[in-house]
């Protein structure tokens, strides 16, 4: 068993009174830091993908909010001002309920009426801080609880980024990806490059390489090949959303891996904190699907671009059905197998 | 019923004793001709993909034993080599059987020992001529028999390119599109981009656009979610190979579209002249799998690459097992399902 994980990066940080990103869409060849000043500017960051990741945003969200509080008390707003700047933030994304989760969070340390004061940035500001450090913690568990359910031996497949770079730290699918290869469960990991964005070639393997953990990239089309020539042995992603039958929204991708891994009879993972799981919602028809600029499906073209329009489909997001996921990984435990009952128990359980 | 299709461009053709060729790496921008002058030339082209797709290298690959043909007359060179010249081509690329099926048709013209002379040439030329005129046949054919197999009305899914870039013309699994878009049983075509070479976003966006049928294009990995969505009401591709037993390879990504189409129970159709069956393999284990260069995976990053080397796996083909397919669509006729059984009851027939 090797000792609790740590985080490598801190790609949201609070300096000197602004929140500090590292623009995701410089990286691997860049690393680049983006200073925001006021909500509106995290806001943009989370839409450019500059910071991106369930928990990640939600984090970056929980700044954005002590950000608002700030400008707040030094430009004398009233509390309209806030209700405002607090929905921008939860609605900068729709499909990650983490932001949501993270502003709901600390809205509720506002109590309404109550004075805008130094006390109140204060009091917003180490809640954020606690959000970004219960976050840690919670992947430091996922970490431990996923390499647990991990085949005894072999390679696994993941999509996407669920690291230091998609959380407070650590990460989720990734945590259980460096503890199952610190407790000799992983031998190698195969990465799908993740169309359009490339998330799992650009920033899954800068995280890989840092760790010093043996990894193969494929194009997303491959990974169905690779498990028809048992290269791997288990699948294990994030998620954006998790309704309370267990059905889970992910990278665009996720679902197909699902199915894939049903067919070829080899466990499919999901590991996200608790926070992930939206109790509003009974299934995965519920969560809302991001659709994206065509600009980032169409600029693999460069200046090889006919002088025609070409219509382009991009979903980020989908939504693998809890009949197809083997266990929801969270920091409450495994959830093996997903569904409306054994969902409803770790909720209870976490409401005791 | 629509009338016969009939090619609406010529991608390779015999122009004043050289092989022209249009440069596929440079659509949808740019269309740029190559004049081959040599089998070399041919060859490389090959390689380089400015020429691809099963029947469209098979007939390259005819042209370009008339070219070593032209060159052993014009050079004086001896038997050996011309039998080096016809291995360069028949190795051009070892997955697509049609380059060695039309090798082998080309040098049955030249019985050993036959002095090398014009008659030979001309005879040569007008074989290569006869292989690109009976594949625009096979393809009208394959569409006629495609269209017959379709559901009665919906989108189809497709991926990499079959039309007429890819063939001599019509195009297989393309020309059953038209086929089926002219017959009103085809709404609209999804296109997958086809990583890592892009042939569905380049090249059949280009086709498409060319007929005037609406199309999307997506990212490899969203062609599940569209089955999920009810998006598409089949599937179909194309084919490099084909076993005795009717498995069949095809461009990466292929197998994952078969896999995935079962498990939403629509219809996997794959349309290949029958040429494409290599009667001398029993199963798809006997397909020889090219892996590309990594850098093909990898130019996507342009100048954001990092300092260290990405390993990768970049397999060009992969095989879809007959079982999955609903059946495969020659100029013989549809082989519905494909098997052993069905697939011999064809080959008799044909050897009558």
């Amino acid at each position: 068993m090797s000792t609790e994980l740590t985080p490598q990066m801190q790609v949201v940080r609070w300096e000197q009174g602004a929140c500090v990103l590292l623009d995701q869409t410089k990286i691997p060849n860049k690393e680049v830091y983006l200073t925001c000043r006021t909500h509106s500017e995290v806001v943009l960051a989370i839409q450019s993908l500059s910071v991106r990741g369930a928990p990640a945003i939600g984090i970056a969200g929980a700044y954005a909010c002590v950000l608002a509080m700030q400008r707040a008390f030094t430009e004398n707003k009233t509390a309209s001002f806030l209700e405002d700047a607090f929905n921008e933030v939860r609605n900068a994304r729709p499909t990650a309920v983490n932001l949501n989760w993270a502003v709901g969070r600390m809205q509720r340390k506002w109590l309404s009426g109550a004075p805008i004061s130094l006390e109140l940035i204060e009091l917003f500001l180490s809640e954020a801080k606690e959000i970004h450090r219960e976050d840690i913690e919670c992947n430091q568990r996922i970490s431990r609880f996923g390499a647990a359910e991990l085949p005894e031996k072999g390679a696994v497949l993941t999509c996407c980024n669920t690291g230091d770079l998609a959380t407070g730290g650590v990460g989720t699918a990734f945590g259980v990806i460096r503890e199952g290869y610190a407790q000799g469960k992983i031998t190698h990991v195969y990465v799908c490059e993740t169309r359009p964005v490339l998330q799992g070639l650009r920033l899954t393997t800068f995280e890989l390489q840092k760790n010093g953990i043996p990894y193969t990239v494929i194009c997303d089309n491959m990974a169905a090949t690779l498990m028809q020539q048992k290269k791997v042995q288990s699948v294990i992603t994030g998620a954006d959303r998790i309704a309370k039958n267990g059905d889970s929204a992910n990278k665009i991708g996720t679902y197909s891996l699902a199915v894939l891994a049903n067919f070829h009879k080899i466990p499919f993972f999901v590991a996200a904190p608790f926070s992930t799981f939206d109790l509003t919602i009974e299934s995965g028809a519920d969560i809302p699907i991001e659709n994206r600029d065509p600009e980032e499906v169409l600029s693999i073209l460069g200046t090889n671009l006919p002088d025609y329009k070409i219509s382009v489909f991009n979903p980020a997001f989908d939504v693998a059905p809890h009949s197809l996921i083997t266990a929801v990984i969270s920091d409450k435990g495994s959830i093996r197998p997903p569904n409306k009952e054994s969902v409803h128990r770790v909720i209870s359980k976490s409401m005791l």
